[in-house]
């Protein structure tokens, strides 16, 4: 294997595993060395349109944090588009200081060659891309406004036409229902994503019980929008619930708004983006 | 047609249509034509009176960014004081990007020979303008602490002397009683905007069921004023609402303190500018 | 008169009123000479005293408004130290407008020599202080979380060590209690301000109905200090009674908190300081 | 006593006493002198350790303001690694203002032989520490959202896997129990202090009655990673009380998850000094 010359991709050949060995499933050093090739025949021809998404990433990111919908343990991430079984996501770091140097790429079981440490909750990631294929991107948070529909009995239903994406009323996984509860309520092994992309469905948003929030989208922008406007959804009905009697967005109204909105996601992303460059932090 | 020359200009010739071209109502090349003549016949002796609007609707942008009140889906306009017929409106932008640059002029039917995007719900301008003669601006925004009495049973009635303006209770926009509960809720047709402006009537404020909210005063500053203490009203009455019985204002209060207070529009306008120098944002 | 050769200061001699002159009462022209030249005689000797009093003043400000307790329409004086007949308080500006060379000086009529626009409501700082001999500072605002109380049944009463100071429960001024349901709620008359004072006996804080609130002190720092934490004490009272039953401070406990706390106001003063440093607000 | 040369050090063997002398135990000059030799001895090898300590101190104070959950009357403390005997702790500052400059050295009685101003609550940390040896970090602060359970019947109990380390509740120090309600709330004595270390029992959080909030933890980084997490825990169970029914989690699950989110210490402390250096606060 010449073309693995670098000493940091020679190195990962004795096949990094999690932090949490017996969570992985045990993956052979063929399988590895195969999709290292692939990588890097493909380096060359994709660094650009890679470089793009990396550079999203990052913005995204910094975005999030700056419109402060996540904190310290949100992550973000997008499937390589002309390897629909891969996707990037950002090595584990504090999110203020991710770069575009700091994307790692994985398999869709959630394992990849690059040795520098990985967030354990990556099955998140993986486990949505293969249940859904139309998903390119996907986002974990604990978006404030949204944290306590998480744990009352309360569902989380659209009452803008910014919301409508959401559809009827964002899904709760219940880590319960299969594992009891003496778990540690954590999206670390793949099991449990299996369950939580059961969850999402063909759903926008799923909300893991007494955790925190997975978007899903068919951009980084697109994922960003919705995000943002989840977080507004749930401050909007917080308030709402405590002064009145709520009228929720109807069946065809969620069909209709959710269409209209979805063609504007470029503007948020403009508008973000312009306020990160104004506050320094791009 | 020699004045005009500009290439720019010339291209609109071809007739700039909405981005949904069925929701428009066709206009002649000969109506376009007409009214370039007349802006370019004006355009010179009214340079410097539209720059320093131009500069009001960007510095009003800015402020309403700043004070949290405007998210990524706001518009502010301001009519031609010189041409009752027509109002100016940034072109189609994320509102923290807009600049004197991006104003376009439309008509009352909300047409523009400006050939750059504009923004879908400039109908909710055109129509306002058209049915009520006195306002001079009108906005749109997302207000977040107003939002809640989009889509709750409970009016949204001033508590304080800052929101005497308001009258008695803002009325609510409800697309529901016309068109079902089948629509996209958007403000993005003439005949929902002819709707909204019957239900605005002769007050400052429209709430638009489970969408957002429409502001409309005598100037500019006026209505960034109005913008602000209608945001600060609705928190503080989505507080009060939550731990006592409210005593509103009467309808006498109503009355004195809104003549009162609407004197005080500059101080308003020069706090909030000096903020916006104060964050490096004017 | 010789030394009132100043073109600003002989031309006040017109006797400035006020914007709503029926409301101020008349002043003969030998009373206001009387207190220019009796200015002008301490003038020299006094200037250093008076310039630190001027610097506290625009710093208090700065400070309300960076940690969110002063909106567009609030403003803070003084006594005079040397002049208990006197007080200090800025010109009729936006207060992040205020430098020390916009301090005006009134008697405690309310009236000045400068002849620069005084605000609307500087009656409710000269009948406080007409009325309260202690008292060396009065501020007014519409402090956000305090606002509530000021229009519901519930009275603000003190909740943790910090907020002893406001004894029992904070006194409401009810303007309908003698003027009706008809005035526009203002504190710009003084027979309305003079009741005001009298509401505020010898508390630290009164509200005025649907309207703001009156915080009152030994010292600029004081009053400040006060402010701050009545704005905290509000927001926690407010949050407190929507999830529990409220165990309030007791009559002893107010009164010993309420001596310790006191004594910590110079922290205080340099913590909100350097926070305006650090925002280059100072 | 020649190692004694600096006039500071020197001048302090006229044996420092607190602001409320009465409130603090006699120490003889020659329990002071001992503890300035045994200091003198050990400061060479262990300088770079303590400078250590005092940039995490210094830093975690920024942090703290900067995050808002620290405000004008925080601080937090160190155990002296090589010496469980003594803690480290700034002088009475405001905490904008601290350095590495103004770290003071005490003994489990909260005394020192530092003759500039103590804070008067030093012996809340120097109580804890006698009380618990595993203890190296000591914080009190008013955190915002947690105020309310301070004085609510309502206990605050973990709502999400972050909040896991808090246990079943925080438990709640009622001064009145043993001191009657006429006390002045504080920890200012060494005999509250030592009730308030009684009711912290192993817990990693005591509430003040109508006072405030005490962390403790095994370093620095984790109490501040667990002040972060009590805030928000706090503000999101305060929502979630007012818009539905709990489902708080389980012993199981707060033990499971408590372990699991303590390994992810530094992430929390990277991320929020990178924002530091982004605010230009570090």
């Amino acid at each position: 294997m010449p073309e693995m010359s670098s000493s940091k991709i020679g190195s990962s050949a004795s096949t990094k595993t999690s932090e949490f060995p017996h969570r992985r499933s045990i993956t052979t050093i063929s399988m590895i060395a195969d999709a290292m090739q692939r990588e890097n025949l493909k380096m060359t021809e994709n660094k650009s349109a890679h470089e793009k998404i990396f550079d999203e990433l990052v913005t995204a990111t910094k975005i999030l944090i700056n419109e402060r919908i996540m904190d310290t343990f949100g992550h973000i991430s997008a499937r390589v588009p002309e390897d629909p079984q891969s996707f990037f996501l950002a090595q584990k770091l504090a999110p203020s200081l991710i770069t575009v140097n700091d994307i790692q790429r994985f398999n869709l079981d959630g394992e990849t060659s690059d040795n520098r440490p990985s967030y354990l909750e990556r099955y998140i990631h993986s486990e949505i891309y293969k249940a859904r294929p139309d998903v390119q991107c996907v986002l974990h948070t604990h978006s404030p406004a949204v944290l306590p529909y998480c744990f009352v009995d309360q569902p989380l239903r659209p009452v803008t036409h910014m919301g409508a994406f959401l559809g009827d009323a964002v899904p709760v996984y219940e880590i319960r229902d299969k594992h009891g509860d003496d778990t540690d309520l954590f999206g670390g092994s793949p099991s449990v994503c299996r369950d939580i992309a059961e969850s999402l469905g063909s759903y926008p948003v799923v909300l893991m019980a007494r955790h925190g929030v997975v978007n899903v989208g068919n951009s980084v922008r697109e994922v960003v929008f919705r995000a943002f406007y989840l977080e507004q959804e749930a401050a909007a009905l917080t308030a709402g619930l405590q002064i009145g009697t709520i009228k929720y967005l109807s069946p065809g109204e969620i069909n209709a708004a959710g269409k209209l909105v979805g063609a504007q996601i470029d503007r948020g992303w403009d508008h973000w983006s312009q306020r990160l460059r104004q506050a320094g932090l791009a």
